[in-house]
This record gives structure tokens, C-alpha cells and sequence, in this order.
């Protein structure tokens, strides 16, 4: 399946890390599918040759070099600088079908029966449940596409700050139009269900198949004892870590184990 | 429409001030179905006169007087005792449609629309939005479902303990078979999801049909100063009170001017 990608985005460095460790969980799962990286002009040499190990492609996408359209959307709208870098997923019209993933998911399993469901796809936030949420959604590339979301964007900005906010807003018919848009929760599973509904969580997250660390927090904000086998400054009581899997430690082995690696190398053993 | 019924649900004292709001609520927007209401035998007589004069129909449901089915399922599942309560709905079979709300919801607009949908229809809970929230919700009333779900209960129980868990389980396609079946997340705002997405809150609040004070917190939990027209002990931020209706003091607003009266009346002024 050639024609069919996975595609996430880094900005910086921070994020370079979480689109590592989420290449290689779709890797470990045997994806059939293309892996692509878009990355910002900030991320540093040797994490884009990380990522160049681990993924099919990885374009460098300067939103200041692209064209008018682009130019015009920035000029209305200065602040959503990152989300129009991630709308620019959609001029990757050499795959006819694309899964967006963000950089801080975790895949558990093999997800690639998600390249049968159409644009857009996506599953419900946890916040406002009629809203999708943007971390992880299928679409198909192509050029108007792209042009019609930035003018949107331009025009009508975002009512999140963000591209969830703009992507609800062009997609409106989500929540009332097809059900078959609407990805299972377990494709996107925020750790933020996990405590509003703990017997939802126990009950039906056994199957989850993708983990979002939506939020401030992110794994990479975490520091990890190699010795011990442990996340420090993550405070999981005895009580919730026997009901739940330790997402955030299985984040941290992953990263230890396959990313670490090819990392310092990369960086010639500067230390992390 | 007298085939038709909003139907509600109160147990103890408490939560019958709940349901007298709700009805009051819903006569304010122009209902032009039914009000029924179904009392626990612990309803004292005089909350039982004040729901006489809001709803057409109060019905005791003492589920110790039901017959075998139900008696089958509480031997089996004691905890579940309001649960079972709360599917007594179903043998409404007097009407052929009807609308559950709890006790501790609230109407803000004309409603009516929902008999247009069919069993079951429900909105989806912000929690684990793959879950539909059994706070509101269209369903049929027919003895033969009201067995199933009867036994359903007994043999499996309910993952949280109460009526979601059990009709989740019971009506499992809900989050995949039919979009017709997903209610508008704003035919049953909970409170929780104004905090959890607040930017969403903002862009589609205002349409807010339903608010549900869903949690262990209720409206009744307060107490109110007549005189300020103050909630109390409600510390609503002057930042947060500037951006959303504060619904609480609309509860409060609705009980003193058109439930205390009533109550008053009944218990011969005795005071609350
Ligand atoms: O400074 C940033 C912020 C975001 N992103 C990308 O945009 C996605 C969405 O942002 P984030 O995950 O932080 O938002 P959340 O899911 O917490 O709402 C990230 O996963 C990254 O792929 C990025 O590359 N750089
Ligand atoms: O002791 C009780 C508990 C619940 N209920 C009814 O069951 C509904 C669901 O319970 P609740 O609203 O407390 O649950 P929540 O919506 O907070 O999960 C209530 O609104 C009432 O209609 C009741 O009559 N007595
Ligand atoms: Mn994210
Ligand atoms: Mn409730």
C-alpha cells in the first residue's frame, strides 16, 4: 500500500521525540503502510535523521516558503502558525489516503484498518463529545482541499486557538451527518477519560489501540530512571496503577529502548 | 400529543425537588406533551401533592410490589435498586413514546423536537464519549422490553454500578450503528464538559437546550439568599460567571419563585 501514509508532525526538537517513538509503535505493530514525518525548520540535524531512520519520508515544511494561499491565511491569522503547518498534511497528494497522528500518540496495535474509512474520520473529544478530536483522523490529500481549509482558516480563524478548533468548524457536519466517520474512542484514548469515567475505562479499555497524551504535560516533560525501570515525577498511586496499564512507562520504554539509541548516535553520544 | 410523555424520575424528597423543577421547566417552554413522574414510596405525601400540580400523571413505583422479573433481578443484583427504578419506565405502555430526563436536569428551550427520534436516543457522555449519557434520553415503552432489560440486569449487572452502565451494555451499538441516535451534546449539557473544552463551550453553549448538574453535587445541595438572589457557597469566579450563564442560579430562580410555593402550600408552611 504505497499510495497510503501515516503522517504526524514536529515543530521542534520536543515533539521530534514523540513522532520518534510513535514511527517505531506503528513500526513494532508491522504497518503496511508509509510512515511520513513533516517536520518544522527548527528541528535540529541529527533528530531529523533520526526520523529519517525511522520513517519513509521526512519533508521539511516551511510554511513561509509556500505559496499565496498560505501567505494570506498567515497575514489574517499570525497565531495559528503551527495549525497551518499541520494543515499542510493535505498537499501530500502522492498518497490518495492518509491517517494524521499526533507527535504525543502511542499506537498499541495494528491500526490499518483505519485507511478503510473516509474523510473526514475522526473520533470524539472527551471535552466536548460533538467535537472530534484533531489527534488522530483520516483524510484524503489534495490540493483544493488544502487551499479551501486555509482560506477558511484566514477567514474565520480558529475557536480553540488551534486546529481542532478550525477542523470542527470546516467539518461541521460531523457530529449529526455519518456515523462511519466516527472513529471508535479507542483509536484516540486521552488519559483524561480514563479518571472522568473509570468504570468506561475498565469496562472497555483493554481494547485501546491508540493512547493520546493530550495536554500541557507531555511524556517528554518527564524524566525517566533507566536503573529502576521508572518515570519520575509521575506520582500513579498504588491504587490506579493496578487499574490501569502505565501508559506514560510504556511511552518511556519505547523511547529507551529504539529511540535513545539512534539518537546518540545521531548526536555522536551527547548525552539526552 | 397525549400519547406522548416526558417521564422523570424521583426517589426521596430531594431529588423530587429536582423533578419539580425539571416539570416546571418544561410547562415554562410550551410543552404540548405529557409530565409524568415516577415516585419511590419514600416521597412523602406532601412532595407528592407539589409534583401532582406540575405533572399530568405521579406514579408510586414500589419495585418490591412488581412482579417475578423484577423481583429475579434485585435478588440477584440488591445494589442495583434505583437502577431497576429508573427502567420501570418502560411499562409506560400507555404512551407510545417518551422522553426520560433525570431529576437534576433542566430545560432551557421548547424540546418537543426529541419525539421525532427514535429508541434509543441519547447524547453522548462526556466522560468516555463512546458511552451515551442515560440522563436524557428517547425510548419506547413496551412490557416485553422492559423484561429483557430486566433480566439483562440480573444476569450481567451494570459496569458503573447504575442505569448507564446497564443500558450501555444492553443498547451496544449506539457509539457505531446509527447517527440518528446521537442526541445533540446540547439536548444534555453536563457542567463538567464547560471546563474540560471551554473554547467549545463558548462557540456552541449558547444553543444549550438541556443542562444536566450531573455529579454528586446537586442544585438542592445549595442553599440560596433570597435577598441577594445569591447562591450560596457557590463560589462562581467573576472571570468564569462572565463567560457562562450560570445555570445554578437559573435552578435556584425557577425553585423560589414557582416550587417553594407550591411545597409551602403543601406542607402548610412549614418551612425549608
Ligand atoms: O509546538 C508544537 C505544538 C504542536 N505540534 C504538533 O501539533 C500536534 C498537536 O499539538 P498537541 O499534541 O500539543 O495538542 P493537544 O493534543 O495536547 O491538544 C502535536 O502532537 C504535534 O504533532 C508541534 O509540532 N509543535
Ligand atoms: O437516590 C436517587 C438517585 C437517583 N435518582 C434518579 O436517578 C437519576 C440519576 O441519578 P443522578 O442524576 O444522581 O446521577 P448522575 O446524573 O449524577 O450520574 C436522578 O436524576 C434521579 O432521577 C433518584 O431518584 N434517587
Ligand atoms: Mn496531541
Ligand atoms: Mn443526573
Amino acid at each position: 500500500m504505497s499510495d497510503q501514509a501515516f503522517v504526524t508532525l514536529a515543530t521542534n526538537d520536543n515533539y521530534a521525540k514523540g513522532a520518534m517513538v510513535l514511527g517505531q509503535s506503528l513500526r513494532n505493530h508491522n504497518t503496511t503502510r508509509k510512515l511520513v514525518a513533516l517536520v518544522g525548520p527548527h528541528v535540529a540535524e541529527p533528530s531529523r535523521d533520526a526520523l529519517c531512520s525511522i520513517f519513509d519520508e521526512v519533508l521539511v515544511v516551511d510554511v513561509m516558503d509556500s505559496g499565496d494561499v498560505v501567505h494570506l491565511a498567515l497575514m489574517k491569522r499570525p497565531d495559528l502558525g503551527v495549525t497551518i503547518t499541520k494543515l499542510h498534511c493535505w498537499t501530500l497528494t502522492h498518497y490518495s489516503k492518509c491517517v494524521f497522528m499526533d507527535a504525543d500518540t502511542l499506537v498499541l496495535s495494528n491500526i490499518d484498518e483505519l485507511f478503510e474509512r473516509e474523510e473526514l474520520s475522526a473520533a470524539p473529544d472527551p471535552g466536548w463529545p460533538d467535537c472530534f478530536n484533531s489527534g488522530v483522523f483520516v483524510f484524503r490529500p489534495s490540493k483544493e482541499m488544502h487551499d479551501k481549509l486555509l482560506k477558511f482558516c484566514g477567514e474565520h480563524g480558529s475557536f480553540d486557538g488551534g486546529d481542532q478548533g478550525v477542523l470542527n468548524s470546516f467539518f461541521n457536519t460531523w457530529a449529526t451527518a455519518d456515523i462511519s466517520k466516527h472513529l471508535p474512542f479507542i483509536y484516540n484514548l486521552s488519559s483524561i477519560a480514563i479518571y472522568s469515567y473509570l468504570p468506561a475505562f475498565k469496562q472497555y479499555g483493554h481494547d485501546a489501540k491508540v493512547v493520546h497524551f493530550l495536554g500541557k504535560v507531555k511524556p517528554w516533560n518527564y524524566s525517566y530512571d533507566t536503573q529502576k525501570g521508572e518515570v519520575k515525577g509521575h506520582s500513579l498511586s498504588h491504587d490506579s496503577s493496578q487499574m490501569h496499564p502505565d501508559y506514560l512507562l510504556m511511552w518511556w520504554q519505547l523511547y529507551t529502548k529504539s529511540v535513545l539509541p539512534l539518537l546518540q548516535h545521531t548526536y555522536r553520544d551527547t548525552p539526552f
